[in-house]
């Protein structure tokens, strides 16, 4: 049973984290740290690292950019491995979870989703078994009041498979004006908008007579939590390093 | 039991033809007529219609633009209903069609396919009861030799739509050059082109936290023997006019 | 501006429509009801009916079953149509509301989700059009906590297909008890469980060389409130009558 | 640029083979065997291997099970690797492969789809990576005069996800007689059967808010001609041993 503590416990994320853990077998919340201390669960709250006198097995922190130095200070002095599942950190923040990971492991995704980062783990064996025999598009589609097209997840997707390929491919968002044979070095790549679609994406490899499709749907943005208590479970443990999500995919790709 | 004369019997699409009907228990084949008077099932060949004395409920043309006068002739002398299911003809034919349709019924679509037909009325259908709280966007899928994009289909498909909703729309084949949220007037039309696919077309619908979906796959070109014989049991027995598939997928509607 | 009576506003329903509603040019919220009389929006709020000096359209009730009476004495006081979207009513109740829809214009469904419904009818057309060619199967998708199965969506799209086919089909759950081809007569029923899925339903007609399919996918609850709108503005001015989600869909195609 | 022999070179497969060579640049074939000696292509035909002098880097054998003792002595004379794809060989004959493969690299799976057994592999990384927080259910299509349910491939993918996890998986084929949740312990296995449906075979994992789906299409028997000269690209310059399309796929998969 590891032990985690949960820094922005009482934020929206926060809760939907201690929801999911509470029906897990394998891991437990010993506290969690919000300048909101109201309990809502069975641990403790404190605002800040220094009054939280438990130990854990790794800190999970879905807090803010700005609580991130203090939380990092905390992890370090206590030598608890820490995900880092804020979004929007600035460059000296990443450099300075990339110093701190010299000391402690760190884990630090641009996208917490496991699925997508299998996905993108899915797509890059597929290539290198189905080779240029195949053609690959991606499909991705999302809500009517998304801006930019395409997502960069679809984006994601394509550097993986683009670069386990020597980058060869070109990316294609239009074949509308052309009248010529698909290049079989182009991703096609299509962006879907409408209604209240979360996020779903598609990577199509079609070949003679047969077709590999590897898809991802999101329900909701709580995958993000589901992601950062999977990232947990695999930093406890590990010597300092940076880690992200593409380690833990393969990592287990390869204990297998 | 419908009797069918089959005009360009030991063709490809003829033979196919053939072989459904064999399986069909409300029709049945009389005759063929082909140059390649060669018997392969249980019905006889004739090198001419001249030489057919056979009665028939309804013909079925699949043969070559070049024979299409002699058949129509016949059609006329013998008062029989004739499905003209050739491509390539040209607009004198086609107005000989119309021509000819005053004195018999005659069939003619561009599009063969009972289901992409299908799938432009329920599209239509569904429109009028979704209204625009839903975003449309449309789907093909072809093999990667096609060279226009999109395809004809999904024009059609769109042009029903936009037919239907007093042409509100706009189509959009690109999103990859704006940041700019959807516009509720606009249809997405999206080509995939890969490996050997033989055809799929997919209407998406979708709205505040729920989307319907209306697809069409076409796994042969065989579809359209399927469509051409459809035909040939609506047209039976029909008056004088020119008949198409949409009116054949509208009228078993309100038959209903 | 067709303007709106919401009862129950302030429970979840109601909240989720006044935000839908909130959003959409041709109608108005001008007063709620709800013993919770707080003021979230724009509209006033009262406990009882009899405080309520509105004029409105339509009326549109997501409260509770034992609110029921005095809703439907209030609709027939001042004449207004009124859509019943509470769900758990008795026969009784049911049969209060047959009984009241021969003065004013109620409309009242089982399955409110707009999507749904028109599923039925789409599947309705298509079978009209497919015929006995094409055999139909049913896939729906729900999450692991559903106790039944298959889903009643399910059974509803089924029936709706088989009366219109003269009740010809039997339903397949299972085939891998049989060693035996597929029964033309049969449909199959398939229940997927899996994760947090909201509720998908698909019915696929696969004929020879082609396949339509027609999906719903719902993404949460919300759709009700969606379906109750749809349902008040369509039933604003029409006579006297219990209407349901089906004469909304039918009649918007017939007018079409 | 490898050199194949081709047995079977005028059976259907082994045309299909014929073509897809001709257009791939890594390989070409320059000898056929078959009891019909017609020559379609650019190399010559011998009516058995006795007379056949060319040095090969690989055979494909798609011819018959009659046929293996002669090809399979051939192979070892000449030191030639050997991808057998005949289907229907006998226990005995499979030792045989078994025991020349000590002398010679030999190449034999139960089934030669390269998607199919991508899917396999790929089905077992998803379910490393995702572990026991996603349901799994598999769902395939077949047409409908296929008599097994469900289909061995639908069997060889759920077997490699089991085995995979300690077999700690029951099937589940019909949930329509049970009224209980989801047993996270079992894989949902789906038949669907209509019209003339190639096969489709697709293995879920849904989790909270999030799923991911693996999908393999085949158009045609074609794809195991596919599968064979893969097979045969990959055998060439192996060491003297039994191996199948897992290998082929795991250690393109390591390569990478």
């Amino acid at each position: 049973m590891k032990k985690l503590i949960l820094s922005g416990a009482n934020g929206r994320m926060g809760r939907v984290i201690a929801s999911y853990v509470k029906e897990k077998p394998d891991c437990e919340i010993t506290a969690g740290l919000d300048l909101n201390t109201t309990v809502y669960d069975d641990f403790p709250i404190f605002d800040s690292p220094a009054k939280c006198n438990m130990k854990a097995d790794c800190i999970i922190d879905f807090s803010h950019p700005s609580a991130l130095s203090p939380i990092l200070e905390y992890a370090v002095h206590t030598s608890t491995p820490i995900v880092v599942a804020t979004t929007g950190l600035s460059d000296e923040q990443i450099a300075l979870l990339r110093k701190t990971s010299e000391i402690i492991s760190v884990f630090f995704s641009f996208n917490m989703s496991l699925g997508v980062n299998l996905l993108a783990e899915l797509a890059k064996k597929a290539v290198a078994v189905l080779g240029d025999d195949f053609d690959i598009e991606i499909v991705e589609k999302h809500h009517n009041q998304k801006i930019d097209a395409p997502s960069g997840t679809a984006l994601m997707l394509a550097d993986a498979i683009n670069h386990a390929e020597s980058d060869r491919f070109l990316y294609r968002y239009d074949r509308h004006s052309l009248r010529q044979k698909r290049d079989p070095n182009e991703i096609g790549i299509h962006s879907i908008r409408g209604g209240t679609i979360v996020g779903e994406h598609e990577v199509i490899f079609a070949g003679k007579d047969e077709i590999v499709t590897l898809t991802h749907t999101a329900m909701s943005k709580e995958i993000f939590a589901t992601g950062a208590v999977n990232a947990a479970l695999f930093l406890a443990g590990r010597p300092a390093g940076l880690y992200d999500m593409g380690d833990l995919v393969g990592m287990q790709n390869s204990v297998e």
